[in-house]
């Protein structure tokens, strides 16, 4: 790694993906003198975009475009893992140009059933789940784990996308279908874990060694997330149990860059894998203010194999709100003066050109002594805010 | 002010300068969802220029290309203050597009003497000083304030450049040659003032009201500061008092926006205002992570008018060491390792293509509990850093 020894003011770093992940990982690479490049796949202007003179756009499956786009940088990372590992492989082939994290790690989560198999036989307790093929297996399925139950295909899902609730076997059917079990598509079915907690932690992780964050709470809306809140409210055991899970999970698909686990903690004391994301993960924007270091600057580092920094809270509790679009309109920040004038208190906007009601347009981090406090108080200033 | 209100995805920001202060003011208002534009002089590519797609380059004498610049702009905002008010008045009044701090304000700093004036009219005590026009009135200042002084220009000094010292008579002559005197430049005499310490503060003001942050030590080698340490070891006394003079100070230019102010605190306990500057000043880079609201997102919010952020340090004790050229080469940081490792160290670098010695390339900011501590060790490891 050229990176190693040195930092070079003429070393750019490409990303793989445009949205607020990779712009919010930029802000933290240019502190470290480094050059952005963006690869977006979309039509409209994406919030990394505005941050660099160097922007391609091409489709994600097209390895060529991807491949001359690797060739204008030293060094590649990706803010999603909807890109096909084969074609990670066949970028790197071609371009000669070092991906991370890296396509053999992609290779390993970018499929539903192959990352739970990863997990289990690196002793990660996770989700009862099974491959659906049949109308039969969804039967089974129901009748040994219970109804509701979750169908999720098994690659491609993102915020709930791709994922459907069965609540009778008729269900069950309609979301086979809707999913393309019939034409083919992979489909698992996961069973409904009765949590009283869902949790989420990331790990950075380079050639030497590991940094985990503290191990914080997901507050989620029609399996959005709405809110975070760091650290969780759980006995120290418990902590711990779940940072060793997570670096486990991230030492099984030889990870390189930052990775988030979201677990539930059931009733019976279970910790349950439930979900991993390669990258920076909305479950950890609060650490941007919230900790010493930031899940993208720990990312960033961590991707250059640079000595990954502290991730201790620089004060007892952190409460981040996501700020969903409110009408569909050009984006326009309303009613957000209370909010800043909070002591401790740090408001993110993406520059999305375009909102819509429910999208990711920015976030609220509030840090403080009183979680409670700190919640109801960002609660409340959040709702007026009108995007 | 459009953004009183609502804060617009497609609001441009535009930075007449492209520097550091430019592009660390840019990082902060890009967390705002704003765009960023780029003015520079300058032949080779500038630290914020790196950071934005919207780029222009000409002359800041050229009142035409600064104006088509501002009609792609929203708002305008300076990194330095050496454009002439005469030309911003131009500007705004032809594009059409506000400028702040405004270009009333500019007239009253960018003129030493000017500015000297107007502060002491608001009762801020400054350095001795005297306009000098003549070898006559060298030898005046001299026998009065004593030997050796500085001699200045009126207007264009800039980390000690436009400044000499004045040994004798004959030191005297030469200098107010070397910087124009004879040609008619306006040059200013100034007393050597026998301080304990050298003292700096910021204060953002927009048209709501300011904040101001704590005072600092500045240490400087060669008329270049080489480390601040906030907050400074003073009686809360003189503490308060020297923010007081500078909020002042930045009301009685009107000043909206980021200003840095550095006071002479003498053997008898005399106050002297040194210097103002109409921007982020170097005194203040370790406000990034030292202060809940840097100095960079402060001038930020104050441009705008949006509530202004805390200025509280986030630990008892900040240090920021400047990273300079060590080497006239291509831009390449080295041995920087140990210095990362450091708990609650923050590594910044500036992004410029090529350094030379003395050159600002970057800078290291250490908090910590123990002030003498965490200097010795920034000292300590940034010695080692060759760029």
């Amino acid at each position: 790694m050229i990176l190693k020894n040195s930092l070079l003011a003429e070393f750019v770093l490409g990303f793989l993906g445009a949205g607020q992940l990779a712009r919010m990982s930029a802000l933290h690479a240019f502190n470290l003198g480094l050059q952005i490049a963006a690869f977006t796949d979309r039509d409209e202007s994406e919030p990394l975009q505005f941050l660099t003179p160097i922007s391609s756009s091409g489709s994600f499956d097209d390895s060529n475009s991807l491949t001359d786009f690797a060739k204008k940088c030293n060094l590649i990372t990706l803010e999603n893992e909807f890109i096909d590992s084969r074609i990670l492989f066949e970028v790197r082939e071609n371009s000669g140009v070092p991906i991370y994290p890296s396509p053999e790690t992609f290779s390993l989560i970018e499929d539903k059933l192959v990352e739970k198999q990863t997990f289990e036989q690196a002793g990660i307790p996770v989700t009862p789940y099974m491959p659906v093929k049949s109308e039969v297996d969804l039967n089974t399925f129901g009748r040994k784990y219970g109804w509701p139950f979750m169908l999720k295909s098994s690659k491609g899902g993102y915020d709930g996308y791709g994922n459907l609730t069965a609540q009778n076997q008729d269900d069950a059917v309609n979301a086979f279908e809707k999913l393309g079990g019939h034409r083919g598509r992979d489909i698992i079915a996961e069973a409904f874990v009765d949590f009283t907690h869902e949790l989420a932690v990331q790990v950075a992780r380079n050639s030497h060694g590991h940094v985990v964050y503290p191990v914080c709470e997901t507050i989620q809306e029609n399996h959005i997330c709405v809110a975070v809140k760091s650290p969780a409210r759980l006995n120290p055991e418990y902590q711990r149990k779940i940072q060793e899970l997570a670096i486990a999970a991230t030492e099984a698909v030889n990870g390189k860059g930052i990775f988030a686990y979201e677990f539930f903690l059931t009733e019976q004391g279970e910790i349950l894998l439930n979900e991993s994301a390669p990258r920076p993960h909305n479950s950890g924007h609060y650490s941007i203010e919230g900790c010493i270091t930031s899940q993208f600057e720990n990312h960033i580092r961590a991707v250059l194999d640079l000595p990954l920094g502290e991730t201790a809270l620089r004060k007892p509790h952190a409460v981040m709100i996501n700020l969903l679009g409110t009408h569909a309109r050009p984006a326009k920040v309303e009613f957000w003066e209370e909010a800043v004038k909070q002591p401790d208190a740090h408001l993110h906007i993406y520059g999305k050109i375009q909102s819509k009601p429910g999208r990711k347009m920015g976030h609220y981090t509030l840090l403080g002594e009183d979680p409670d406090e700190i919640h109801r108080q960002a609660k409340q200033v959040t709702e007026k805010i009108k995007i």
